[in-house]
């Protein structure tokens, strides 16, 4: 039975959710397919959750999602070789092709939390792919591939060490006499911290550490290390390996420590594509960095991707829950409305859809211009591709800092939005957004990754003084004059932010400069300029995000079904306009703006707020979320939100009993004054 | 062993963290009683941690805190009634006094995330002695305080109501031949849901219910309900009762759900200070509503101090760490510095203890605020009562409103501050936002109080227009001069958010006055101005928060010593400046304040973070955290944050046994090709 407000809400919309569904996925053929392989899964009773997860145990939740995983991944492998058919080997489209399966709708919608088995696939076989030589990868890829004796992970982190990966301390040192390397953990701080796999479930890890051939430092390099006996799962000598415990969320990655004493590995085992110790000890460079650089960029692209997901999961479920939810009386006399006609709910909610529908515009252009730099990475132009490299760098880190901080921002919004039941785990919003809070530190912090694109800005400003040609992403940076306020809002809060982040930049240089004239070297002076910095590196990506948001879409938009176009520009105008309001602060600092056109601004958000408001259930149905990808009772199709609250709370272990132990050993004996 | 680095630092800092204490805690002898209590208990064996509680099953952690819960209850009360000697008897100010001792950082350090029994005190004790009548607290009063066979709670909020109290559905039918009430739940939203301890723990509640004498509707009336048997504890005949289920936080609270069918209680438990059934059903208003709302704004006085001393607890945990966790070379070459020494870093911390300090001089002027217009009630003169109240109402709603977001906030960046560990539930960055975040909802939900207090500033600014006299939280709403920048940065500041928010609510009285005259109803008027009345009341509280503690901090710092003054000066700046920085927006838009005069606020504000930085870890020393309050491997006095991470890692049960047995089960089968 569907809640009554939810099938008024639709049938009273004026855009089609299928259309939008299709445009969405990408095309019909698409989204059937994605939607055939949920319901073999969803619809597979061995994949139905007995006991809510958040109920579980930490090792419980470790046992329940290994058996799980293996479930998964045995059916999933089962129908992705029939798929390939006999082209079922590795290589890195396939692998990418399986990896989107186990980040994607189907792996959240089985795994809320995640699970110990992704890393395998995610980084150890693609870390063999792009640092093994061919013979290493004959000897281990298929192997790894079939997970015939293997599970791997990837261990980079360590407990000291973080954004600064030159600062790590696991050691190996180059025994020429037995032609082994010796590794070790010489400190606490040197201990492997984070992967995830590690603590329970790999039995093998590439292990990032310093390299010394005698006395010789050779950089950082990646080692093959078997750490549990393939047999016996027992930890090798020599290896002190476990989980690290519980956190904010993703809690069934079975993240690990892993520290080495005297553990010995064949020469052949470091991985050597792009560099070589002998047999007799010499250490040859002989790769190309570049293509390993843009291995990183690879998972900041993805994670834009990521938390747009994440960000729309949200607020499909605020949006649903809003529809059903009545409260506060708006007329006197009349009964409580669904709170979705709050104007207040709607400028908490709507945003955040047209935020999720930007970054999915963008990431789209993100993924193509990846595409499109890897490609010149191939064609060895080394000045092209390291200026490329650099533009794709610079954007992809401002991007996903900013994207990372804004999305856990909205998730936590929308939450938020969905009062008292919001805060209940039945609602889903506490694994939403510790996996989009996570990813504002990992795989490069906020402050970390913002500072990286500034000093990219600072150097394209000084390239802009000097009358030089700059990329794509900053040429607004030539474009000096000062703000016209015309008749289209849009296009005046896109310049209005071009013109803040510009101005902003300018202001940064000139701080590192003042810092340099009181006799500072330049590190000390960045440092003081610091917030400077930051400050520019994240209004270029409003003025970029926007200023993109609004060209891909026009770009698209002939190709549109209109009901589609419509809402999409809708969505693309209050994307613009509220990230000029939110910036207030910057864009009335750099542009002279009156009261009269912010109030302009203002009234046409709040306009584009109630157009949005009858399509606001039809759209987000478009996203067409799988109920359990949602894992929400507030946000399932249906709309049955207090029957699945109650009935969530009814399959709590601790309800099964009508009187609790602790009545007998602490209870009673208190009332009685007898403890 | 003391971490060198927290060493170094407290040796070299210029304040004295003893004075700094003394002054915190109110005195010497204040401080001195707090941490002799403290220490009983957290030296106390029985209190120890055996595993990490966030490794427990849901229903491992119930078991848990009521376990500790009696044992602490147990050992409180004696301490307590030895106290008072012969005066154990329960009035309101023993209750007070109790409750503290339950939620301050005793009751933190003990429970994490909160216990079932407090509620019985805070809530169900409290409403006796507000609402019954002299005989029922004679019946009831002594043996709830012994807690002699009963254990309570207190039920407002239902499964589909929560801030529109009058639209609870739980129904009390009067039946004069019995002389009971029957209670009943007509439907699944009406069930009642969140009260603490409800699921396993009480077995008596007041219930707020609609209350029907025949055909006759008497409005909400309080009822004591028995709903488990005194000596089996088993859910008496038609009540359905139990969990609500796993939240975001507070997971030991045992919230709960409590549904009716034809419960039958005697008249005389109605409580009736306010309102009486007669036998022969006659209903009897008498009482003072307005007492009765006093109650409810107490909750909100208290909150601002909650979550006041959460973000400081955040603060310690994240100054101590930035102390010893080292990171990214400022200078090349030299070792990497303590991430304390990046100016990014200050920025996102010393705010953060600046915000909190901040809040403590103005939770003690709301209180004492609080505490007058308690007494203006009491002498009867309703017209200056209810104006009072009404003022008192309206700077509630907003500190507790803005109070409680921020201090989220604020908690969330001290997190993210902290990188990958600040993820980890060791750190306890996760309970703390927890406890912080329900504030935002509970006791008034964030918009719905700002709109409240809105609608009070509207109302203000037009007697201001008349000319009338206002309350003092608002006489800056009659001095209309524009700004002048002059000297004096810190009253510039507050200047210049005073106009800001004068001129938000003059913009929020025109947007209504704007729908009424496109016809719309008063109601649909102020819904339709959501958005300006929401910021009104943000940029009111703004301007309050810093006009308080500039003037609070004034009217106390000739009485502290100098290096305590010295260092509140300090922090009174930073937190004027950085309010001034984040409300940007407004400030800009209702000022006119030019790039120098932001440049130099921008500068000031950088060197107070310098200044601040040689005291930072001494400051947050003499906030005298217990390491068992902050309960964090991050932010423990000694400093031994890996030391801790890895010991906490260990405790974890999955880490018992070297081989997990889902290896047996999945792993080895999947490995093998044979699940």
């Amino acid at each position: 039975m569907m809640n009554v407000d939810l099938q008024q809400e639709r049938a009273s919309a004026t855009i089609d959710s299928e259309d939008f569904a299709q445009w969405w996925a990408g095309g019909k053929t698409n989204l059937e397919q994605r939607r055939s392989l949920e319901s073999q899964f969803f619809n597979d009773p061995q994949f139905d959750d007995v006991i809510p997860a958040s109920c579980l145990s930490y090792k419980e939740r470790y046992e329940h999602s290994v058996a799980r995983g293996t479930q998964f991944l045995h059916k999933l492998r089962q129908w992705f070789s029939e798929k390939q058919g006999k082209n079922n080997v590795c290589d890195l489209n396939t692998l990418q092709e399986f990896r989107f399966l186990l980040s994607g709708p189907l792996g959240t919608g089985l795994f809320q939390q995640s699970f110990p088995l992704r890393l395998h696939f995610s980084m150890f076989v693609s870390t063999l792919l792009n640092q093994g030589t061919e013979e290493q990868q004959r000897k281990w890829l298929s192997r790894a591939w079939h997970m015939d004796g293997i599970i791997g992970t990837y261990a980079q982190t360590e407990l000291g060490h973080g954004s600064y990966i030159r600062g790590l301390e696991t050691r190996a040192d180059y025994d020429a006499e037995h032609e082994e390397f010796i590794l070790n953990t010489p400190n606490l701080t040197a201990y492997k911290w984070w992967p995830g796999g590690l603590g329970q479930t790999a039995n093998m890890v590439v292990v990032l550490g310093q390299l010394y051939v005698g006395e010789k430092h050779c950089g950082l390099q990646s080692f093959l290390v078997r750490i549990r006996d393939e047999q016996t799962h027992e930890p090798i000598l020599g290896v002190d390996v476990g989980d690290i415990g519980p956190k904010l969320g993703a809690n069934c990655v079975n993240n690990g420590y892993l520290g080495f004493q005297n553990v010995r590995i064949p020469r052949d085992q470091m991985l050597m594509k792009n560099a070589q110790v002998t047999s007799d000890g010499k250490f040859i460079q002989s790769g190309q960095p570049l293509l390993l650089y843009g291995t990183m960029v690879f998972v900041r692209v993805i994670t834009v991707r990521d938390v747009m997901f994440e960000l729309l999961q949200a607020g499909t479920i605020a949006t649903r829950y809003s529809a059903v939810r009545r409260q506060s009386p708006i007329e006197p006399g009349k009964p409580e409305p669904q709170i979705l006609d709050h104007l207040t709910q709607q400028a908490k909610i709507f945003p955040q859809l047209a935020r999720g529908v930007s970054y999915r515009l963008v990431a789209d252009w993100l993924w193509q211009f990846y595409q499109n730099v890897m490609q010149t990475l191939e064609k060895k132009d080394s000045a092209l591709a390291s200026d490329s490299l650099a533009e794709l760098h610079a954007v992809s880190c401002c991007l996903k800092a900013v994207a990372t901080q804004e999305a856990s921002e909205g998730i936590d919004i929308l939450r938020k939005a969905c009062g008292g039941h919001g805060y209940m785990a039945s609602a889903n919003f506490d694994s939403i957004y510790g996996l989009a809070t996570a990813a504002y530190t990992y795989e490069g912090e906020y402050t970390v990754l913002l500072l990286q694109t500034a000093r990219f800005l600072v150097r394209q400003y000084v390239d802009s003084l000097k009358r030089k040609i700059l990329p794509g992403s900053v040429t607004y940076l030539r474009d000096v004059s000062r703000l016209v306020w015309g008749k289209d809002l849009v296009e005046n809060c896109v310049r209005s932010l071009e013109i803040a982040s510009l101005e902003q930049i300018r202001l940064a240089w000139q701080c590192q400069k003042e810092q340099r004239k009181r006799g500072l070297g330049v590190e000390q002076s960045n440092n003081l300029a610091g917030r400077q910095l930051v400050a520019a590196a994240t209004a270029h990506a409003h003025a970029f995000l926007t200023r993109t948001t609004v060209r891909e879409l026009r770009r698209i938009v002939s190709g549109l079904k209109p009901s589609v176009a419509g809402i999409l520009t809708q969505l693309m105008e209050l994307f613009v306009l509220d990230t000029f309001l939110r910036q207030a602060g910057q864009v009335l600092r750099w542009n002279s703006i009156n009261g009269r056109q912010l109030r302009q601004v203002e009234q046409r958000f709040e306009q584009l707020l109630s157009k949005l408001r009858p399509n606001a259930v039809a759209l987000v149905d478009g996203f067409d979320f799988h109920d359990r990808v949602l894992g929400s009772t507030l946000g399932a199709y249906d709309g049955r939100v207090y029957e699945r609250l109650m009935a969530e709370a009814r399959r709590n272990p601790l309800n099964q009993e009508t009187v609790n132990s602790s009545f007998y050993s602490h209870l009673q004996p208190m009332m009685r004054g007898k403890l």
